[in-house]
């Protein structure tokens, strides 16, 4: 800090607040969702395939079957999920919806290592990252599995904290990770992360890594983050199937009526294959040829993205300037500034998260619950905001977290904490 | 019979099977699939919903939400489905998958009426009408799920059987049915078989009927098979949690693109959408529009059956044509004459259909393996083989019966069982 931050002023906070909530305006930046410009960047997508509805193998995409997904698809995919496409397979509509199938498979029986299913274990733990996602927290929670907070760092989980619980805990089953661009940090795992996750001695045989690579190719900057690539990192450190990828072209495409991934080893595949056979006949392949008639390829894909990123981009541009503007010096107050994903981290003092909140709600504007960042909705320091800035219009954003700077003013003002800037 | 069965005469049915043989086909009774003319109807669906993909609401069916599924299209299979729209929500591609899903999530929460999830029960067993659906039998034994063969009659499961096993047994927990154009004797349960299923005393008070109404519009005749509304009558008797009601568009558009139903009280589906919800942000409502715009409305999607049974209804005569020409007279041969539905169920002497299954495959015929229609695979009497005619052109349809009608009589002659006709 160039300099000491000026007193709070709590009289000039609670009347720039008065003045927010007598503008009577409703703002959303609670979930990540693309917005409609977004959406229109896959507009032809609506009109494929048309009459021509064969697969390149010649399959007819409209009949049944196919338990793997379409080949094509797979192969725009598999590059920049790091899974050699005979080990993707291509699902339906949600990537979440494979990963909690997946917490329920291994509930209901033996995982490969394991020598039992996990409903048969007294008691089975994920590793949580946090700040992390909720929907991932949630499907533990509905499921029983318990949920062990792990601080997540720049680069990725503190290694050393996941380390020693997963060496000494052998109830330590898995681990939540989101290693690009991760919700809602931005944080990038490192070479080194990715390599220690991939080789770390856990005391569970039958241990996995829930890698939700869901921000693979949703880059901010010109300079695309790159990941290692876990599955030939843990195969070839012997843990073959710990990692089980997923992906999804939700926000890349259409959010409802996109195309999930779930890659992983062998001995994995045809575990889930066995469930899943006795599941469906086979995913719409209809709706994954329209996906890889409409991308094309990994360089087509590459360039759709690139469309989204400057959609986007000036949104988080914004919100990075308003939080500069008004809280530069301000002690106690950081933000992320991610270079790809959907999500801005904002901190404030511990016990303001979800003053500011209440603020805010209060004044019109929708932000995530604080405290959903974190395991069972309980944020310790309750000193986490998730900020969601791709859905409103660049005017919206901008009105809104001009709103949020004016909330979180007020919550230090009241609170006796300097206000900075 | 008017005339007594002529002596089998082994040598004529030996050359006529060499003969068979000889002609080197490759023919194709096995699955109820759709041909590509069936799926041919549904070409313009290839190209929806195009530009406009509003709802009628104004949803922005691109976007997340939408657990229930597009009311547009709820409304256009509520009537035929037996289930007020508000109770019945839209999916994704596979009904199977909603089936399966509703035993998973009955084992691991307890579904409304029950004291416990079935996974804490010392046994769950399934009421299985026999001849009955390969894959519904399947759902239960990859699930532990026991099952429990109950003989079915033309008018649905034999009431008198099933009331004795579930007045008698708490561990009786379900019962896969069929009621309309049945899976695969084409059995259309009686109001009276419907009103026993819906008002009968159960042992278990978590009972639970999976009516499957797969082949709910798909009419052979031109007078449509109608059914008793098993949810008001269940709820009449205070049993409004029994049914869980599936419909699916699979054979009326496309069958691996179309869209899966779920109907059933607002409890158990209050119960299905808190498991729902931490599994999925919704189902793809691009394809619902799709199939909303397509079908239009009831009566749409009734002038749209009727294309599909001038395709299949031909195919289906032929199979009878061959049949009654080769066997109308022999004694312990007969088969079902379905109104609907996509199956023809062909009895044989006990201890022959395994037989003539191996005879038909060694020509050239895939048949379904005898015992599919049977829990765990086994047929205890060996008569029942289920015939798939819809997805082969006409000309093979009649080559593989005619075949099929050679096998038969190889094997009736080899067993010195009398050969009609």
């Amino acid at each position: 800090m160039s300099t000491l931050p000026p007193p709070p002023d709590l009289a000039s906070a609670k009347a720039d607040y008065d003045a927010l909530v007598a503008q009577g305006i409703t703002l959303n930046l609670t979930r990540g969702k693309p917005s409609s410009e977004q959406l229109d960047l896959s507009v032809e997508l609506l009109s494929l395939p048309g009459a021509d509805f064969k697969a390149a193998d010649g399959t007819d995409t409209r009949n049944y079957g196919g338990l793997r997904g379409l080949p094509e698809l797979r192969e725009i995919f598999a590059g920049e999920l790091g899974v050699p496409v005979d080990q993707l397979i291509a699902a339906g509509n949600s990537s979440l919806e494979l990963m909690h199938d997946t917490v329920v498979n291994a509930l209901l029986s033996p995982v490969p290592g394991a020598s039992r299913r996990w409903l048969d274990e007294p008691r089975v733990a994920f590793l949580a990252p946090v700040p992390g996602y909720d929907r991932h927290f949630t499907v533990c929670e509905r499921l029983g599995v318990e949920l062990v907070p792990v601080p997540i760092t720049p680069d990725g989980p503190d290694m050393d904290v996941v380390e020693r619980l997963v060496a000494e805990d052998a109830s330590v089953k898995g681990i939540w990770c989101v290693p690009k661009y991760s919700n809602p940090t931005g944080a990038v795992y490192s070479d080194e992360t990715v390599r220690r996750l991939a080789t770390m001695p856990t005391a569970a045989p039958d241990f996995r890594i829930m890698w939700d690579n869901a921000y693979a190719v949703h880059h901010l900057t010109e300079t695309p983050a790159r990941i290692a690539d876990i599955l030939p990192l843990a195969a070839e450190a012997g843990n073959a199937d710990r990692p089980l990828v997923f992906g999804s072209t939700s926000k890349i495409t259409v959010a409802g009526g996109g195309v999930g991934f779930l890659g992983a080893s062998e001995a994995n595949l045809a575990w889930w294959l066995k469930r899943l056979e006795a599941r469906t006949i086979g995913p719409d392949k209809v709706n994954q040829l329209r996906h890889a008639r409409f991308l094309g390829d990994a360089a087509g894909l590459a360039a759709h993205m690139e469309k989204h990123r400057r959609l986007i981009a000036p949104k988080f541009a914004a919100v990075q300037r308003v939080l500069a503007e008004n809280f530069a010096d301000t002690p106690g107050v950081t933000w992320s500034e991610p270079t790809g994903g959907y999500f801005i981290t904002l901190i404030v003092p511990d016990g303001l998260a979800s003053e500011v909140v209440r603020l805010a709600k209060a004044a019109g504007i929708a932000l995530t619950p604080a405290g959903a960042t974190h395991p069972y909705g309980k944020d310790p320091q309750d000193a986490v905001i998730r900020l969601a800035p791709t859905f409103p219009p660049l005017a919206q954003v901008e009105g809104a977290i001009a709103g949020v700077a004016v909330c979180l003013r007020l919550a230090l003002a009241s609170s006796g904490l300097p206000v900075g800037a």
